[in-house]
């Protein structure tokens, strides 16, 4: 990757040195990329490290600036996913980090790098998806860039947002004691992919066999169209419950309660009896020869909000039928345990999908 | 680009027509996609259609938002593009959308889909250029998405700003009889791009043969290492004097002043002999045996600022070396004009670089 004219090569200092990106993965890879990051604005509050940035504008509100890229063939296979589908989740997973800020989402930008195989059809259907999104979380789509790629398509959408200044929930207010909460139920995206991945398998063997996806259709819906929890933010709001931290399942739950234990510097126990899983989640994974739990904990892009609450706020959430109390912080000495169905104590592991 | 499930494909009424993206160009796309978009928030004061959309953040303060895609094999080549130039490019083209809006920029997020052709160390001297464009341009890098691709590198910034709203320049404000100003000199990015192809093609034949680029140092920084033009939004604050209109070069001049004049529904005079073209320039050009004149109307990528002023402020402008007066508005009925070296008008069109 070195540039090839030396009179522009000699100024750079290039190690010879060769790093694998599948070494590092996701994480590892921001973190060296980002280090020694510096500010020079003092309104920029929060930087790289959150579900979003966060920005002081001013009279005690804030805004949040979330951003996202969508590639085919890593994000989303077009075989069973159709582009206005596409254009809705491409938003949506956006309006979920501007709510696991617990702020509210205004204004997206989406930019586009299609190849010639797209037609201006195709590209309608992507915008007649994005076009329904805004209108069901109420953001305005305010610019974008849209471009020819080499080969298939790309999707990057940033997403902004406001909330005042103290309503918002970082990851790393969680304290020990706190209750580990999560919205809605988990799991589900992670089926419909497999079923979907099931019956590409077996439409590449025979077109003329057309697939069979009778009765799934909760669990398609959560893989095809998710739901950002905008009305979760509301809720929280209603039941004057700030969440001493937050974050949203787009990874993978196991992944996100290690993200929260590590910004927060807590220890947590999270039990496997009260994972909310659906039950035709549940018949599915079966079906599939899966444990229902290990979905739940490792399937990812459910778009739920995690978070930990003050064990005062525990009636509000144990009465509310959004949410399930999962388990609760630690010490961060007492490590991050996962308790199974026999009860045992096992250490939790991000096994969440990995892209590089 | 149907969904192949019938399943899934049934919910959606795809038409049989196919239209392709060439026929339509950049700007005719995104007329078509963004028509008949829905603004849900009072604080979007503008949304798709200007360099950057605008945000009221209350107190006489708004934000503006641009953002940007840059496609390996369309916008750039790593044969002679060093990565670390790329890095910075990618942040000063953005912040030259801020600059466009007369507002400084405050920060931005960089999202990466990579192959695996790359490395870590790649992607350093990536975020090196970066790194040093944010420090130049006082702007703090806020987050980002980083992922992979099947081929090839995407980065895709977006950049934000701020400025009192009565600073705000958007690019329909020019009015009849302003006059018409370019920053810097033109044409420059577009002759150290021909000599960058010129010696790609040499090294292509022959590996061996060392690329010369001697005596280029000025064009090869235009096209390699662009400038964004925060120095003129300073210099304009200090003057007292507020564009009428503005917008930024990186299409082509004749491009741009066709969009003023479109977003302002005023025609135009643009004299050939007022071309603010540097020697060195306009010696590369007559070697490729081009018009010096027809790089710097349509070569693009100078990322100098393009605007209208009152004629109340013509002395301030011409007695300033960074400005160039070319020439004034007109009504709209009057048609958009180019004044050739022969003194014959000759109406101006958009040959601007098309990507489709």
């Amino acid at each position: 990757m070195h540039c090839k004219f030396s009179k522009f090569a000699q100024t750079f200092t290039m190690s010879e040195q060769r790093t694998e990106l599948e070494q590092l993965g996701e994480f590892g890879l921001i973190d060296l990329l980002t280090k020694d990051l510096q500010t020079y604005n003092p309104e920029t509050l929060v930087g790289v490290g959150d579900d979003a940035a966060v920005l002081d504008i001013g009279n005690g509100m804030c805004q949040v600036v979330s951003t996202d890229l969508l590639v085919e063939g890593v994000h989303f296979d077009l075989t069973y996913m159709p582009l206005k589908h596409l254009g809705y989740k491409a938003v949506a997973v956006n309006v979920s980090d501007i709510c696991a800020m617990n702020a509210t989402p205004k204004q997206i930008t989406v930019s586009l790098a299609v190849s010639n195989r797209f037609s201006l059809e195709a590209l309608e259907e992507l915008y007649a998806g994005i076009k329904i999104a805004c209108a069901d979380y109420n953001v305005d789509l305010v610019g974008g860039d849209t471009t020819s790629s080499t080969s298939g398509l790309f999707i990057s959408v940033t997403a902004l947002g406001v909330a005042a200044k103290e309503d918002i929930c970082y990851r790393s207010g969680a304290k020990e004691f706190d209750l580990l909460v999560v919205s809605g139920d988990l799991g589900g995206a992670y089926m419909g992919l497999q079923v979907l991945e099931r019956e590409k398998e077996v439409f590449k063997a025979n077109p003329n066999i057309q697939p069979d996806l009778d009765g799934h259709d909760y669990i398609l819906q959560r893989q095809l169209k998710p739901n950002a929890r905008l009305d979760v933010v509301k809720y929280l709001k209603e039941l004057g419950v700030k969440p001493t931290a937050m974050i949203d399942v787009s990874d993978g739950l196991s992944s996100e309660v290690l993200h929260l234990c590590k910004a927060s510097q807590v220890g947590c126990h999270v039990y496997d009896e009260k994972l909310p899983i659906d039950a035709k989640t549940s018949m599915v994974a079966i079906d599939f020869n899966l444990d229902p739990s290990m979905c739940a904990l490792n399937g990812g892009e459910d778009y739920e909000l995690l978070f930990t609450v003050d064990q005062k706020d525990f009636e509000l959430i144990q009465s509310n039928p959004n949410f399930t109390i999962i388990g609760h912080m630690t010490n961060a000495a007492d490590g991050t345990y996962y308790i199974d169905k026999s009860g045992s104590a096992i250490t939790l592991r991000a096994q969440g999908w990995k892209q590089f």
